[in-house]
């Protein structure tokens, strides 16, 4: 099947006709509808689908038995070179961030079949869940529970913003809450290989091979003050804790500009949230990256060191509560380089976008990323864009790439 | 029945019990179990309620008919003196704000008959419906519906956080929205008294009576960019509204420092409000007032030009549109000067605050306004506080006032 009638499929799911954009959290009725159309194509080429209990799934391309082989075929399964990517999305999110990897990697599967390719080590096509942690706040959630860096425990107690458990949305989308943790899926990743819409404006050639992950932490910020009235209340008299976050979010983008970093804070939550009171508590949560672990160890402790000074001027507290912080993936040399060379020279860039790539490649796992342009930059957003040529140099670029490992 | 008693009824209704405040939204649970408490005590006492299509209520205690009197007690009802305020609040706020003046209605009626004073026109105690505005955004929504400042066309419009339109609401409070209008009740109010508790700390006597409300505005401030990728895209790549909106936070409470005014940033809501993502949009509501309206014209300009001028900056766009402005409301100053000299040279003070009473004197009904002290100035919030021997001098005084007027 050609990427573009796959893509045209697989986009047309859940698109918001207000906005153009997705709204697929793990779990959610639009994510388990791509995630059952990624399994009809899957049976569709005969794939073998093997899953987890946190719903990751991988969909094998066996190779052929060889009957007079040593043990007459009744050997355990060999372990395979996986690729694909995520269904899910952020919040109005884009078309191509994790189901450009997994249609690619469908497409690169036909292709090369329909080359006659005959692999001599499994081909597997992954997706896994709760990447951008839209949902439950934890990013890479399926593959840090695969990974057993979450423990079944920790993510149980996690819940969505209406308050839904996880084990809750597992069970009403068919799975075992008893059954999450590490995952027997692990064991056959020999190698993964990840595709990705570059989200940044870092590549100019149409597809390219990553270096590594910047470090990246979010921190919860909530700022304490005392509710009060709008109209009454002396702005003298005040403890308004909006006044120290605005600060902050202001000291936030200038620190990150200084540092060659990144600090945003894009998600807020006020109480009571009322026109006419002044907030008792403002929590905003900053997702902050650099480069290397040294500068968002600093540009933290810069932000926080302004936040804390406006806290005092405005008779308001502050406390600081790291929620995420993963240290800087560097992809495995070998690995880049072999790809770069069936590439005949891609380009080799960094991103400061997080992926399950970064969680299995600390992990153990020999892994690597390829980018396709992004040719606005614009990415976690219904604009976010990538030309068809790109898409289909990917492709080829997958094809290739898988055809050289599994061989 | 005491002040006491009555108080410890009314304010054990809805009490939340992990932070201690009221959130009674208009025809909400709680605020109708309120309203349904206040119609217990008017039926215990043996007054008329009458009703209108919002929902906005006034007792009757009617003077003792006069059988020999010229129309042998067929004459129609007479204007009467009515007291009393609201018993919705916004969001986790006090016990006081409007419940006192209810509660201290009732309790002075309660000390005029124990005295034998028979009024020589009617005593009515009004509860009018949804004075915050807290759920439909609207203050003052019942008073403005029954002057006819707030049509019912525009008012049915009105929808709730939840998407609750007002029209659904009233049915399921059990009212008719065909009869939302101008109402009837208005045409027995000869004159309003509202007691209300104090809301800064301007009072340092324990009662005191109102000379005027500043005018007062909302605003809407919708501040536009481009929602993103916090990771990638670069700091100089964005066009992000939560720095314009930051900025703007701080420049509204310098401005209002500046004039002697107020200005608060309290409701916010975030698009998509995602931790990883540059927001596409933020809202902000600006509650503005100050001594007059002037100032309050100068405020907004000064805040809106520093605005304007952020955004050019951020490549984001803003705009303001007024929700709601009122203008200054001079309450008359020879009912004013009656209750001063009722309550033997009370002190006379301007609010911040809107109120009920702001309505019905500009719609042309003799009001006046008594204050109980706040000792902390805190309101809407959980901590609003007043003394109970300023609240039993706020019965003491209302109970004078009402015998002045009503003899």
């Amino acid at each position: 099947m050609s990427f573009e009638s796959l893509w045209a499929d697989e986009s047309a799911i859940g698109r918001s006709p207000d906005t153009g954009g997705y709204t697929r959290g793990g779990w959610s009725p639009t994510e388990r509808e791509a995630t059952h159309w990624f399994l009809d194509q899957c049976a569709a080429r005969g794939l073998t689908v093997e899953s987890d209990g946190i719903g990751n799934l991988i969909a094998w391309w066996e190779p052929r038995e060889d009957p007079g082989g040593p043990s007459g075929g009744l050997e355990a399964p060999l372990p395979g070179v996986v690729t694909g990517s995520h269904l899910d999305s952020v919040i109005d999110g884009g078309a191509f961030d994790g189901p450009l990897g997994v249609v690619s990697a469908l497409a690169a599967v036909d292709q090369l079949r329909a080359e006659g390719f005959e692999p001599g080590v499994p081909i597997g096509i992954g997706a896994f869940v709760e990447e951008e942690g839209a949902r439950f706040g934890m990013p890479c959630l399926g593959s840090r529970i695969a990974a057993g860096v979450l423990s079944a425990e920790k993510a149980l107690q996690l819940k969505d913003r209406a308050g839904v458990g996880l084990g809750e949305a597992l069970e009403k989308a068919g799975l075992d809450p008893a059954a999450v943790g590490p995952s027997p899926l692990l064991r056959r990743m020999g190698t993964f290989i990840e595709l990705h819409v570059e989200q940044g404006r870092g590549l100019t050639a149409p597809v390219g091979v990553a270096s590594s992950i910047w470090p990246h932490g979010r921190f919860r910020f909530t700022f304490g003050g005392e509710a009060n009235h709008a109209g009454t209340t002396l702005m003298e008299d005040r403890h308004d804790p909006m006044l120290t976050y605005a600060m902050t979010a202001l000291a936030a983008n200038k620190q990150a500009r200084l540092a060659g970093a990144r600090a945003t804070f894009g998600r807020l939550s006020v109480e009571p949230n009322g026109t006419n009171a002044v907030p008792s508590q403002v929590t905003a949560w900053l997702d902050a990256r650099a480069a290397d672990t040294a500068t968002l160890e600093s540009l933290l402790a810069a932000i926080t060191k302004q936040a804390t000074e406006r806290a005092e001027r405005d008779g308001t507290t502050l406390e600081v509560t790291p929620e995420s912080v993963s240290p800087i993936v560097d992809f495995p040399a070998g690995l880049r380089d072999r790809l770069v060379n069936v590439l005949d020279g891609a380009p080799v860039l960094p991103t400061g976008a997080g992926h399950d790539a970064g969680v299995f490649s600390d992990a153990g796992i020999p892994t690597a990323m390829l980018f396709v342009r992004n040719p606005t930059g614009v990415s976690h957003s219904p604009a976010e864009y990538a030309e068809l040529d790109d898409c289909l140099a990917g492709v080829d670029a997958l094809a290739a790439v898988l055809k050289d490992l599994a061989k």
